[in-house]
């Protein structure tokens, strides 16, 4: 709306490098990009350790001091510990810094198999978005709390509220939630169809021979099914959203192979 | 068939720490959860950066050495370089040492929502593995031209044979392909269903009024799209893989929550 569109300054941390026309570094894409993903994978380098290490994690995008912020507006990131409190345990320790842990978070969506005549040729169709920041725990109950119903709805609008509320002191108690300050972040996004070279676009026997398109690929979910102690029938909110995602995961990897 | 199960060794680096009861250290299982991702995250200490970096990249467990070894075998992980330069530009560089250059790589699927009473009880259902090792670029061809092969397989079994064949000097040489010499690893599942704690399943407001159960989770492949200058029927290699591919993912979802 006329408004300018973020961007995440490029850097020797964050720069797109090979083949960076498919870069982006708008802020609006990265933050849907991590908001859409089921798993985000976040990377730290535990004190001691020769390897850097990857844990999968759930988290979204949001501002606690601002709730209103839309996606394109300089967000944090809340992490969700479930996985694993090794991440928490080196973020408390020493290691950690005064500005938090220095992390790594990737979020990253397949949409299809490209399949050429020369293998070498051959890609995927993908939106994969990076983010680097510094993080650390959150102390604050409010602020846990407003991170806990963020990233609940981010599995399912709407499911907070709908489920067993309020928390227990013990509930927010012993969970983590981890806050990562963003210093930077850029995106890539291949889409569209299958390109191959002129030698092998004429070599005959290649093209009367070998399959070439792009295979869609999507994240799906399948029929709900009710657990030993449910009573009530699967509700709108949670009905809708399925079928939503599921038509909107498969379009959108039809959309990106016909771009 | 009577033979050990080979695990790898326990230590600092790859405990599964929280949910112990989750981990498992089998080299098969392992190694079929990183086969079976259509996506590897690799992370990596770019010299001076004060961040980890996180890339998304292609792979599979194999042994050039031994090609018949079997996945339960001690095996390398071969990568595919073209998601991003830098990771190569910084194994070749002084950083990387003697050994290579030290890597995490992590495998996950993502099976089911699992929708609780409280929303501290939700959970997903997920397999993850992480991978911890050295990686080096590979410089002989024959071991290239083996890796190539077996990532292009990887994605879709028989797609090497049936792409055009041989590759060019030009493509062999402008590939790079990354060889990870694993030192340990893990693994963690979770499957089965819903769990509440007592105070909730006695609460008749909750159970009530709240839908509990498990949403499968899957990865799916759509109808293929020709591209333009596509001559052929899709072949019977590639559309069986798909159906079976489809079927399978969706099946394993659903056994997961059944578990």
């Amino acid at each position: 709306m006329g408004r300018h569109e973020l961007e995440y300054p490029k850097d020797a941390v964050n720069l797109v490098k090979r083949h960076d026309e498919r870069g982006t570094y708008a802020l609006e894409t990265i933050h849907g990009l991590v908001n859409g993903a089921q798993l985000l994978h976040v990377s730290f380098n535990p004190p001691g350790s020769p390897f850097p290490v990857i844990l999968p994690m759930i988290g979204q995008m949001g501002s606690f001091d601002r709730p209103s912020a839309d996606l394109g507006d300089p967000l944090d990131l809340y992490l969700h510990g479930y996985v694993s409190a090794r991440l928490f345990n080196t973020a408390r320790g020493p290691g950690a810094g005064a500005g938090g842990l220095p992390v790594c978070v990737a979020a990253s969506h397949v949409d299809g198999l490209v399949l050429a005549l020369s293998p070498f040729n051959h890609s995927y169709n993908y939106r994969s978005a990076v983010l680097f920041g510094h993080a650390a725990l959150v102390e604050e109950e409010q602020e846990k709390l407003y991170a806990m119903q963020l990233i609940t709805d981010g599995v399912l609008p709407g499911r907070w509220a709908a489920s067993r509320q309020p928390p227990t002191g013990a509930e927010v108690q012993s969970t983590s939630i981890l806050r990562v300050k963003i210093a930077s972040g850029s995106a890539k996004i291949r889409d569209g169809g299958v390109s191959d070279d002129k030698h092998d676009l004429e070599n005959q026997d290649a093209t009367g021979s070998i399959w070439t398109g792009v295979v869609p690929v999507y994240s799906a979910m399948g029929e709900p099914i009710p657990g030993p102690y449910n009573k009530v029938d699967l509700p709108t909110y949670a009905s809708e959203f399925f079928q939503e995602f599921n038509q909107e995961s498969r379009e959108n990897s039809i959309a990106a192979a016909k771009k």
